[in-house]
C-alpha cells in the first residue's frame, strides 16, 4: 500500500502509478496521481540533480533535458508515489487550475489516418480519387499556429470567418464548427535534424491529446492552393497533463500496411504503432470510439519526415497525429464524418446534431495498454462553445 | 554636421538618419547608422523609461512594449544621432555578427503577388485556371516553419526531400532549389485578436527583408491538399536589421484593384499599399527588380484577416508578404517565374542557370521613398548555397 490514498491511484485506474503524466499548476510542476496532483517543486530535493527541472515554472526544461533526465526522473518518482510513507514535504492538491504546460515551439499537424483522409476526400472533393497519390509516400502535415494551442478546459469562442455562398463570400461565425480528435507528441532533447525514425523516439518526451477544432466552411473555401488556416488557427486544445512515452512500452503495435513500399528514410526497424483507444463525448454521449492503431504513419515516420529537409526540432515542438479514425462509422474523430458532411445528423443527448451548437461540450479521453493487464491513461481534453463575439 | 562621420549616414543614402533599423549583435541591441551600428546598452541611460528596452539581449521586449514606445524610442535616437557631439558612451562598431533579432513567434506567409499567383498557378496547373476563385477574396496564406527562420548571412544547406520521378517517388537532394523575395512584417505591441486593418498598424514595429527559400520538386510533389510544407520548412532568411514602420510614412501607395468588392472586414480607409522597390542580385548580377507596390493585399489586411477568427497576434510574429512579382519578366520574385518553371534559362554571371547551384549567392536589398526625396533602406538578405550533407 502507497502512502497515497486514492481510489484512482492504483493499477487497476489509467491514472495509477504506471502513468505519472506531469502537468503544470500554478505553482509549478506536478505529477498526477489518480485524481489529484504531487507539486514536485516542494519536494525537489529528492530529485538530486534534477532539482532544478522539477523546480521550473513550465516543463520546458525538463523537455530539453533529454531522454537520460526524463527516464531518471520517472524511475525516481515511481519510487516516491509508491513509497509507504510520504516523501517529506509532500503534499497533494487537487488537478484544478492546470495550465498549459510547455510553451509550444512549432505545431505541425500531420493527416496520417488513411479513413480520415479518404472520409475528407470524398465529402471536399466527391469528384476526384478520395486519396491522393501522395499520401501512402509522404506522412502530409502542415503547420499549425502555435500561439493559438490552448490547455484543457479553455472556452472556445465559436470563430468568425469568411465562407463562400451562392451570393458570393460572406462573413460571420462559423456555422460548420467541428472537433478533430487527434494524438499529440510533445518533442523534447537536443535540437537535432535528419533523425531516422530510431533517432525520433529519443525526441519525443511524451503523449498528450489533441482536439484540433475546426470551422470546416471557412476552410472549404480558403484552403485552396497553401493548405488549412482561419479554418483552423483560431484554437487548439491540449491535454494538461502529458504521459510519457516510456508509459507506452507495451501499447507499441504494427500499423495497418500502406499497399507499397516507403522509401529508406521512412522504414522502422520496429514499428511505433500505438494501441491508443480514443473516446469522443459529445454532451456527455459517448459518439465516437477512434482507435490510434489504424493510423497509417507513426510519430517516428512523422519526425523522420518533418525533419529530413534539414529542419531543426526543438523542445516544444507538438506533433498532433492528424484526426484519428476507423473504418467503421462509430469509429470517425470527426462531426464532419460523422455527420457525413452534414447531410447525416448525429442524435446527441436527445437532440439532432451535425456541427457544434454553442453551449456544446466536447470531452475526449483515451487509454492504451500498459504493463501486466494495466491501462495507461491520456489525460481528457475537454472544450465548451461560447458564443461568437459580437 | 552629426558627430556620426559615415559617407553612409547621410539623408541621400538608404541607411541616413531617416531610416535607423534595429538589428542585435552579441552585445546586445544596436541601430544602424550607415554602414556602422551604434549599440544601445552603453548608451541606455540616454533613453529614459526606456533603458530596459534597450538594454535588452533580442527586441522582443521592444516588441512587446507597443506603440508609443516606439515612437518615443525613434524620436529620441535621431535626437542622439542628429546631434553634433556624441552622447557619452557612445562608441561605432561594425555591422558583423549581427543575430536573428527576434525569436519569431509564429511565422504566416502570405500570398500576395497576382502576378506570382498567376505564373505559379500556370507552372504548377497549366490545365487550371491560373488564380483560384477565392483570391480576390481572402488574402491567401499558411503557417511556415518558426524554428527555421534564420538571419540573413547564414548558409543554407540544400535540402534533402522526396520527389516524384516517373519511376515513382525517390528522396535526396533537391535539383529545384529557388528563392522567394519577400517583404516581411515584424508584429509587437499587446496580444491581440480581430483587429481592423486601422488597428493592426499598431502591432506592425518594422519591415525587414525576406527569403523564403523553396525546393520547388518537393513542394510539387507533397503540396497537395494542405500546402507546403518540407518544400520550405528547411529554411527562411531574415534580414539582419529591421526598419520601423514609421520610416515608410511617405512611401504608402493604393495597391492595384482586386476587380471586385472586399467584405468590410478588410477595407481599408487609407490603404497601406508600400512603394518598396527589390533588387534581387544572383552571383552579383541583377537579374530582377520585383515591385512590393504591385502587390494586391496590404500587410494592415493581412493582419486583420489572420486575427478575424479569433487568432492572438503576438509580439516575435512574422509575416511575410508572399513572393514579390512584378508584371515584367524581369520583376519576377523567384527563379520558378524567372525561368518559368525551368524551361527558360537565365544567364548569370556569364553561366546558365534555371535553378541554384552550390555554391550560388542570393542577395536581396531594397529601398524606398523617404521624406524630401531621401530614400529609406531595408537591409539586405543574402544566403550561399552549401552543399548537401551527406
Amino acid at each position: 500500500m502507497t502512502w497515497i490514498e486514492d481510489p484512482a491511484f492504483t493499477a487497476d485506474e489509467p491514472f495509477g502509478p504506471q502513468t505519472l503524466p506531469y502537468g503544470v499548476l500554478p505553482t509549478g510542476i506536478a505529477v498526477r496521481v489518480g485524481d489529484q496532483a504531487l507539486p514536485l517543486r516542494p519536494i525537489a530535493d529528492h530529485f538530486g540533480r534534477l532539482a532544478d527541472l522539477v523546480s521550473a515554472s513550465s516543463l520546458n526544461p525538463l523537455l530539453a533535458a533529454g531522454r537520460t533526465a526524463w527516464s531518471e526522473l520517472r524511475a525516481r518518482l515511481t519510487e516516491l508515489v509508491t513509497a509507504s510513507s510520504a516523501p517529506r514535504g509532500a503534499t497533494l492538491v487537487p488537478l484544478d487550475g492546470a495550465v498549459l504546460p510547455f510553451d509550444v515551439a512549432d505545431y505541425v499537424d500531420f493527416y496520417s489516418s488513411r479513413n480520415h483522409a479518404e472520409n475528407v476526400g470524398r465529402i471536399f472533393r466527391p469528384d476526384g480519387e478520395p486519396l491522393l497519390p501522395n499520401w501512402t509516400h509522404i506522412p502530409i502535415g502542415y503547420h499549425g499556429r502555435a500561439g493559438t494551442v490552448v490547455v484543457s478546459g479553455t472556452p472556445i469562442v465559436r470563430p468568425h470567418g469568411q465562407r463562400r455562398t451562392s451570393d458570393g463570400p460572406v462573413f460571420g461565425p462559423t456555422g460548420r464548427l467541428d472537433i478533430e480528435a487527434e494524438v499529440g507528441f510533445v518533442c523534447g532533447g537536443p535540437v537535432a535534424s535528419r533523425l531516422t525514425p530510431s533517432q525520433a523516439v529519443d525526441h519525443v518526451f511524451g503523449v498528450a491529446l489533441v482536439n484540433d477544432w475546426s470551422a470546416r466552411d471557412v476552410q472549404a473555401w480558403e484552403y485552396q492552393p497553401l493548405g488549412p488556416f482561419l479554418g483552423k488557427s483560431f484554437a487548439t486544445s491540449v491535454s494538461a497533463w502529458v504521459t510519457p512515452l516510456e508509459a507506452f512500452a507495451v501499447a507499441r503495435v504494427t500499423p495497418p500496411p500502406l499497399g507499397n513500399d516507403v522509401l529508406p528514410y521512412l522504414v522502422e526497424e520496429r514499428p511505433w504503432g500505438l494501441d491508443i483507444r480514443l473516446e469522443v463525448e459529445w454532451n456527455g454521449d459517448l459518439v465516437s470510439k477512434p482507435p490510434f492503431r489504424a493510423m497509417s504513419w507513426t510519430f517516428a515516420q512523422q519526425l523522420a519526415h518533418l525533419s529530413a529537409n534539414g529542419a531543426t526540432v526543438r523542445p516544444g515542438d507538438l506533433i498532433a497525429s492528424g484526426t484519428v479514425s476507423g473504418p467503421a462509422r462509430d469509429e470517425r474523430g470527426s462531426f464532419l464524418e460523422l455527420s457525413w458532411g452534414g447531410r447525416e445528423p448525429v442524435r446527441v443527448a436527445g437532440e439532432e446534431r451535425t456541427f457544434l451548437e454553442d453551449g456544446d461540450t466536447v470531452r475526449i479521453t483515451a487509454t492504451a495498454p500498459g504493463e501486466h493487464g494495466s491501462l495507461v491513461g491520456l489525460a481528457e481534453v475537454v472544450g465548451t462553445i461560447t458564443p461568437a463575439d459580437v
